[in-house]
């Protein structure tokens, strides 16, 4: 799918200002695309507004939150496309406030949804949502038949948050796809705390000169995704009939266990290093052990496939944050 | 499992003037437990003080919502049981007024689980949930590893319901089961609309010497559990502890198609007939076509199976209702 498709499309991304949101901002403006933001900036979250300051004239920055319903009914109307990226992804304040969780991820989606069903039903969205919804994995890799059994608050608000997509596809004909990333990473994402992926402390810490810290004994699987191959997946969803009503799972080239990852993330430092320890209780209780996706059904029905190494995305990661670190730590 | 083991015990049961939730209590009081039933008799919901009126000097009945953070605490406190059945149940209007099925079956259950955390960590609770989480079955009988794609905003509510419960048994060690019911019916239903199920209005219109409406050819499948059957699976699930951390189908005997369900019924009253109508849009978008439940787990594990036939049941039902019209229409 060549990026050329969206020339000219009015485009609206809540969570704009945010890692992923910014990226695919990036993209669609240098297609052509006519963009607007929306972003709340509040502290705890993704949203920087460093983030686009290589192409803050092109585009329209909203400042609002998903939750303020007159806003987004405004801006919704007459744009073609909604990617709708604004969420509270802490796992960890998801358990210690969870009615701040319900009311972004669940409520404003809803209120977002009915706003497109009453203001601008013909819209295409797409959703990011999160691999969170699995829970813990009765198998590897998971797939998009896996059971869904979410073991924090945000999971099962992240999964309502689908849901509603899924039924305003079905009812009211929006035209709306899912995308359950995985774990995201790459310049621009949160670096200050843990709140989006454990990968951004690392890269502070490792930036820093600190020891990278491995929750229990490292063997742990995960997978990865460069925020380019995600961006990629947003695109393909939104334009290809053939996601509508969908969920897919992203998912990485490869999937390594966490002490792995630490020996080559600090191998792009002098001095780099690591070191395990014991596992936080409050964390431990939500841990879903070992991850990884199966991506088949996006590749085959989309044709998306992950093209950033491991090993690349990780040294892009790293030189960004080396030359921008006053702008996100 | 013989009743006498809640004799004494402390029991709260949230929507208690509800249909299942008076018959539940009627049972437990009889049983010598010690029975408060909180209910706020929203009109549109299924509460009536008539359903009490046997037993209404052997219980404390607390009106109020669930949604009242405050006075649930207090009414959580030394509490043994906890019978959660409050909630919206109608399908239909939880498209039309999406909030109000969120604020009911969502915000409040978690306000609920976070109260029993914070004063009652102890509790043992059964949430009433829904075949409805599942959508339209992709196989029949639906058991509870069918995929989850509720087909309208009360089903979404109602799995987000579900998953907190799920979520504080396993991470704040709170004793949860869930019950996904089918179509119950019985004495006590509420039969003014179709708002509990259509077998509600159906009795009433039997009543009336009104013609029973069929939507659509009369052909679709459902499985109904008379309300005795259904009290006995939530006082199993609050009892035993393998029902701990579980997710079980509720069931019937039989599974029947509309019109062999109208047929029976129309039998039971001089004059008793029936008319297919068309179905509704509004319904008809929100439709599951055909369903009846695998109970098979819940008979394994805690022993339960439906005793009531349907014939038993309607008749039951028919004469509970030309007793007692006076209080439900």
């Amino acid at each position: 799918m060549p990026d050329s498709e969206f020339a000219g499309a009015q485009v609206l991304i809540t969570g704009g200002l945010g890692f992923i949101g910014s990226s695919l901002a990036r993209r669609l403006v240098f297609a052509g695309a006519d963009v607007t933001l929306i972003d709340s900036l509040v502290p705890e979250y993704g949203g920087n507004l460093f983030n686009i300051n290589d192409f803050k004239d092109r585009v329209r920055v909203n400042i609002s939150d998903v939750r303020d319903r007159h806003a987004m009914a405004h801006l919704l109307t007459g744009k073609d496309f909604l990617f709708n990226l604004a969420g509270q992804t802490s796992h960890h304040d998801s358990m210690t406030d969870p009615f701040t969780d319900l009311d972004i991820n669940a409520t404003s989606q809803l209120a977002i949804l009915e706003a497109c069903r009453h203001h601008n039903p013909g819209i295409r969205l797409v959703f990011a949502s999160t691999r969170q919804v699995y829970g813990k994995p009765t198998y590897l890799p998971v797939d998009e038949h896996h059971p869904l059994r979410p073991v924090d608050i945000n999971g099962i608000h992240k999964l309502a948050g689908e849901s509603y997509h899924l039924l305003y596809n079905d009812v009211y004909g929006l035209k709306a796809a899912v995308l359950r990333l995985t774990n995201t990473y790459g310049p621009g994402m949160r670096v200050r705390d843990a709140r989006q992926t454990f990968l951004g402390v690392w890269l502070r810490r490792l930036l820093e000169g600190a020891p990278l810290e491995i929750f229990g004994d490292g063997a742990q699987l995960r997978d990865f995704n460069y925020v380019d191959d995600a961006v990629s997946a947003f695109l393909v969803a939104a334009i290809d009939p053939r996601a509508e009503g969908q969920v897919f799972n992203l998912g990485g080239q490869e999937h390594v266990d966490l002490r792995t990852l630490a020996e080559r993330l600090t191998s792009l430092e002098p001095g780099g290093r690591f070191e395990l320890v014991p596992f936080p209780a409050a964390r431990k209780a939500i841990d879903i052990g070992d991850y990884y996706g199966n991506y088949s059904k996006l590749q085959s029905t989309l044709g998306w496939t992950p093209r950033v190494t491991l090993a690349e995305g990780l040294a892009q990661s790293v030189d960004f944050y080396r030359r921008h670190r006053a702008h996100y730590w």
